[in-house]
């Protein structure tokens, strides 16, 4: 079970009622931001989100919006009483930058492991698998998607027809064979067969290529940048490196996602519900999503 | 004429409430700032202020709270149309700090330029003194004062008795004397005497000593850090170098200025104005103020 919220959905600059892009997951009570941009902590104390859950931060780049509110939200998570190193993952050159903006905050009560990561790869993040693949932006970024393999579902039935004591449930479901009067019983035998792996990507930000729908394919959740509803705007986002909402909604539709969420709006775009029935038109599932959507994916 | 405004009254961190502590002033079309924690951005477009005006920007002190939200304050200035200099003013290390958060706003459209101050001294800002000395900290740091010297009032009974053309009146008032028929008219003789400067005295963060009340000296408004109400937060104040409510009165009744506004509460104090009462018995004109207010000094 991932539990996934938006603390903000502002692209460029934080706006009285718009805090910046980012997103927080909460799995098995541990926690992980994607991006820290100015006022990230106080949108997280909006939607109750404790900092001291905080154990990974992954940045998708380096620009201003997506990391000036690091040396703050590092502060305050020292506040919560954190001890335990919390890493943070980003692309190349990350240690230098991160370094200097914590000239500010040169004493926290724990430590911050910084590891720069490029290429397509994985990361591990309790039991999710946190992947992630190159953006193309005007500075090097990526793109990042948590995977959760869930355990296929148990069957009563059959560990009852087996004779198998309930005590040794959990342990056959969790993966282990036991052995009973002599009878080797696997997991195989007491559950219902694979289950699809829940899936979220967040992706921003990135100017449309295809193989962004690979990335996200069969998400459960696509969380993606749009900086503006119009087409009118397509020329100017090109040569900015961003997507419209048209494009947000080719990569879900193309990646064969089940529901996309829309984020990161230009400071312009006043109301971008004013697009949500032609963009409905292009991908059905599309939420035009606000500061604090949540969601829990299971 | 000096427009004051406080954008934010919070200390240590932003909260979803309350942006951290900080001033605008306005005169003649020209913004100053002093201090930029996390939000300050957001805090002014919440009042209305205009970037576009900012032309200098005092810093108290370099700990996180002061400072955290410069870089995203210059990009969004620069946003703005701003294109001549930003002046910074600030304590002794500051260009080397100010640089390295600057990495990721590293291309503005003005210049910054940055100017370590330390002592007991002045500055301009426009016609307006703004004098400055050390506070007491656990960093370096300043407080700072702005002092308007205002024109005598001038008296038209008194040109029009010395036969002296309208015309003339405004070179008279501005301090220039005329030559009128072989006489020489000095602004002395058309105008009421002196009038008081007016003064606005910003101080955070410090413990309190007997200096502040002699710097603040008859401000027509001193803003000052109170970090708590109760008494009870004494001796951990004076450990953190902080000021409570009592200190904060103290400074403004020894310095026999008009009004007090608290500011730079702690994010543990969720209602200072619980304490009016007992501080107003102590210095009757205190405002607990809260982010947003404002007021005409003139």
């Amino acid at each position: 079970m991932l539990e996934i919220f938006l603390p903000g959905t502002g692209g460029m600059k934080p706006l009285p009622n718009r805090f910046l892009t980012g997103m927080w997951a909460e799995h098995n009570g541990s926690g992980l931001l994607i991006d820290c941009g100015e006022g990230m902590q106080v949108a997280l104390a909006k939607i109750s989100r404790s900092l001291a859950k905080l154990d990974i931060l992954l940045i998708t780049h380096f620009h201003a919006d997506h990391i000036s509110g690091l040396p703050g939200l590092l502060l305050s998570t020292g506040n919560f009483g954190k001890t335990i190193p919390l890493k943070i993952y980003c692309p190349v050159g990350g240690t230098e930058i991160i370094k200097k903006l914590c000239c500010i905050c040169p004493e926290l009560p724990f430590e911050v492991k910084v590891k720069e990561i490029s290429g397509r790869g994985e990361i591990m993040w309790e039991d999710i698998s946190v992947g992630y693949m190159p953006i193309r932006h005007r500075v090097p970024g990526l793109c990042y998607s948590l995977t959760e393999c869930r355990k296929p579902v148990f069957s009563p039935e059959k560990a009852k027809s087996l004779g198998i004591p309930v005590n040794l449930w959990k342990e056959l479901h969790g993966g282990k064979s036991v052995n009973l009067d002599g009878r080797e019983i696997t997991t195989e035998m007491v559950t219902e067969g694979e289950r699809q792996p829940l899936k979220v990507t967040y992706i921003t930000d990135s100017v449309y290529f295809d193989e962004l729908a690979d990335f996200a394919y069969k998400s459960n959740l696509l969380i993606c940048e749009g900086m503006y509803g119009s087409e009118e705007y397509r020329e100017k986002m090109q040569e900015k490196q961003h997507m419209i909402f048209s494009d947000s909604a080719r990569v879900a539709s193309l990646s064969e996602s089940r529901e996309l969420w829309l984020t990161h709006y230009s400071p312009a775009m006043t109301d971008p519900k004013e697009f949500e029935g032609q963009i409905k038109e292009m991908f059905a599932n599309t939420i035009i999503s606000r500061d604090g959507i949540s969601k829990v994916i299971k």
